[in-house]
C-alpha cells in the first residue's frame, strides 16, 4: 500500500500552501520517505472521516493513520529509527516542541492577517465564503482591513523574529550544523506565507532571510520549487 | 581553588536577583557542582577585569574564567561529562538555544517594564541614579510611567506565554520527563521578577504557574529558598 498525505490544496491542485502540511513534506524528505500527497481542499472533512478527525494533514502509511502534524513527526521518528532522526533523541523532541508551539501561538496569528486576503484569491471560490466568514470570525476584522494593515503589522512580525536572528548569529539552523524538525516547523510558517502571498515579510539583509533561502534549497529544493512568490 | 560565581546583588548582599545569574546557579546544580556566590553590584566592572569584560555571571573554575550565561552552561557541560548532562545533547543544546533567545529577546523586554521600579528600591543607594537613567534611556519613560501600566502590559506578557503553555499540556518540564537547561533560562526569567517584586505576573490556574512552583522545589528548593516574594 502506498504512503499517502492528505495536503491542503488551492484552486490550482499543483498550489500546497497549508503550514502543517509542509511540516510533514518536510519530514518525509528528511527520512526518505517518498510519499503520493493528495490534494484536499477546505470542507471536504468526510473524505478524512476514515482518520476519526477532519483536519490535514493525515498519514496514510501502509496499515496507520496519523493525523496532527505533531503526532506524525512522532510518528515518523519512532516507525523509522534506521532513517536521519527528525529531532536528534528525546531531548531534543521535548525541546522542540517549545519551536512548534512558538510557531502556532505566536508567529502563526501575526502572519496570518497580512496574508489572508491573499489566501481567498486562490482557493476555490465555493470555498470563499466559509473562508472569509470563519477568518473574520476569529480575527475581529475584515480580511480587507487586515490587509490594509499589513505594512503596519510587518514591523511587529519581524520583531518576533528576535529570538530567531540570536540563534542564527551563532548556528545556519535551528536544530544546529543541519535542519531537522524544528526548522521545518518554522520553514512550514514562511511557505505557507510564499505560496499565497507576494508581500515582503522579511528584508534582504535579515539573517532570517538566507536562512529560508537555505531552508527552500534543502532536500533539492522542495520547498523553494513548490509553485509560490518571489521572497 | 574553589569554584565561585560572581552573582549579581541587591543592597542586601543575600537578595540575588539576576536572570542570567540564577540560570548558571540552578545549572550547577543540576551538574552538582557546589559553589561559592561572590556578591557584585552594578557599576563594579573592575572588580571583574580579570575576566576580560565588565558583566556577570562570571564563573571561576579552578584555573578556568567564563563569562555570559550560554558559554558557561556550554563550558560545564563539556568540562563535566560525567555529570548530569544541562541540555541532552548536542541536536538539544542547537534547539535550546531558541529558548535561550526567546528569553533575552522576547520575554525579557516585555518583564522588565513591569519590574523595574521595584528593582530600583532594593538595589543600594548609590547605584539607583545609574540604574534609573540606564533603564529610562533603554525603554524610553519613566520607571513610574512603566509600573503605572502593568496592571495593563500584563495581559500581553501572558499571551507571550502561550507557546509555553502548550507544551506544558504535553509533558511537566520544557526539556520533557525533567528540567534541564531550558527550563532554567525561563525559571531563571520568573526569579528575576521573584526577587525584586511583589507584581503578581501568573494566575493561580496558569499551567505556567504550576510549572514555576516546580521548578521552585528544584534542587531541594534552590530558588524558592531564595529571598524573594510570594508568587
Amino acid at each position: 500500500m502506498a504512503r499517502q498525505l492528505y495536503d491542503l490544496a488551492s484552486a490550482d491542485p499543483a498550489l500546497r500552501f497549508s503550514p502543517y502540511c509542509w511540516r510533514i513534506r518536510l519530514a518525509l524528505a528528511h527520512k526518505g520517505l517518498p510519499v503520493e500527497t493528495i490534494p484536499w481542499r477546505f470542507t471536504e472533512t468526510e473524505r478524512l472521516a476514515f482518520s476519526g478527525q477532519g483536519l490535514v494533514p493525515v498519514l496514510v502509511d501502509g496499515e496507520r493513520v496519523v493525523h496532527e502534524s505533531w503526532a506524525i513527526a512522532e510518528y515518523l521518528d519512532a516507525a523509522y529509527p534506521d532513517r536521519p532522526s527528525l529531532f536528534g533523541g528525546p531531548a531534543a523532541q521535548a525541546v522542540t516542541r517549545f519551536v512548534n508551539g512558538w510557531a502556532d501561538a505566536t508567529l502563526h496569528p501575526a502572519l496570518a492577517p497580512m496574508i489572508l486576503r491573499d489566501l481567498l484569491d486562490v482557493i476555490l471560490p465555493e470555498h470563499r465564503a466559509y473562508f472569509r466568514e470563519s477568518r473574520e470570525r476569529r480575527f475581529g476584522r475584515t480580511l480587507e482591513a487586515m490587509a490594509a494593515e499589513r505594512d503596519q503589522a510587518v514591523t511587529g512580525f519581524r520583531r518576533l523574529l528576535q529570538p530567531l536572528r540570536l540563534v542564527l548569529r551563532a548556528q545556519p539552523f535551528l536544530a544546529g550544523a543541519a535542519p531537522a524538525y524544528a526548522d521545518y516547523i518554522l520553514l512550514g510558517t514562511f511557505q505557507w506565507a510564499r505560496c499565497v502571498s507576494g508581500f515582503r515579510l522579511l528584508e534582504g539583509d535579515d539573517p532570517v532571510h538566507a536562512w529560508r533561502a537555505r531552508m527552500l534549497d534543502a532536500h533539492d529544493g522542495l520547498a523553494g520549487r513548490a509553485p509560490g512568490h518571489e521572497v
